[in-house]
């Protein structure tokens, strides 16, 4: 055996790097409507889990859809790549051995479908968001419903462009009848 | 102040990760032609900070060619892209905290370039791997010199695609007229 190959075997492995931080990797999937409270959530768990030492990172539209998809738009096809990347990147992160939470509407069962597909069975962890439509466009925290209600948002999800709910995830959470805090302490205890 | 926002304040930021990891995140990014030895440095670099217990990611075209990159091929516009999202992949694990590693042969400068400007002053490491084309087509480890000299490989780097040296790097290694040991002694000593 080469000097070459030798030093190659000394890579180090996604068991390593998970031990080294001393907790399982997983990838925690929130999907739900716009306005859903997706994003807090997100913060809210990241926050959490950092608080008790875990290593974590927070993958939404603000730190992807500004760089790593910046040249994606909303179309469906678009959508379907945009998702399928951070999918991806999700898979490296969790192989380098954090928890990773991703917040995304991913309104399309098949491209939810394609990320589980990345990760061996219970790495991925769906979470959806499942307040209803009516309560998320009351919210509109960003006037967005108001702008696709006006016809100045094309394919908007929820307005005309289509949800597909997930059919089994691992949990489902409507934050329309609980407090922020009663969601967070249902995800989390969903997680042990 | 609605509740919601005070909750998203509480989001987890980048310094408070890299807290949590007791290091300092950067970008380690290994440039130079096929066969310079830019794999077998990055898995020796990798590993001897993980032994140092740095939390740390390796990011080449193993991990990125199949999945994140998979819809690429190696058309110049081709391989911006996929340096393009490897550059902001990289990104993403500094702002979680990580040493990242980034082996591939990035041959263009200008996309080196814009590597660099997503990073602060200092978190990219520019490391080319200065191994003279001579003796990387001797060594040919995969064959893919010997291919590209019959016409088979069309834009390989080094034959009849271009490759870029860096004027700047931070580190240049050749491993020609040193061992691995000496050129990985040479990297952390230039890291510290």
């Amino acid at each position: 055996m080469s000097a070459a190959v030798v030093w190659q075997k000394l890579g180090v492995g996604g068991t390593a790097r998970a031990a080294l931080k001393r907790q399982r990797p997983r990838c925690l999937w929130l999907t739900g409507l716009p306005g859903a409270g997706k994003s807090t959530l997100a913060n809210l768990i990241e926050h959490a889990l950092h608080e008790r030492g875990l290593h974590t990172y927070l993958l939404d539209g603000d730190n992807i859809r500004h760089g790593l998809s910046a040249d994606l738009g909303f179309s469906e096809a678009d959508r379907d790549e945009n998702i399928r990347r951070v999918a991806e990147v999700a898979r490296l992160m969790v192989d380098a051995g954090l928890v990773v939470i991703v917040a995304f509407i991913s309104p399309y069962r098949r491209e939810r479908e394609f990320a589980r597909s990345l990760f061996a069975p219970g790495d991925l962890v769906e979470i959806h968001v499942a307040t209803p439509l009516s309560v998320c466009e009351q919210r509109d925290p960003k006037g967005m419903y108001a702008k696709a209600r006006r016809g100045d948002l094309p394919d908007f999800t929820g307005v005309d462009g289509r949800y597909e709910a997930p059919e089994n995830p691992e949990i489902r959470i409507d934050t329309s009848d609980q407090s922020l805090q009663e969601s967070l302490r249902q995800i989390l205890n969903g997680l042990e």
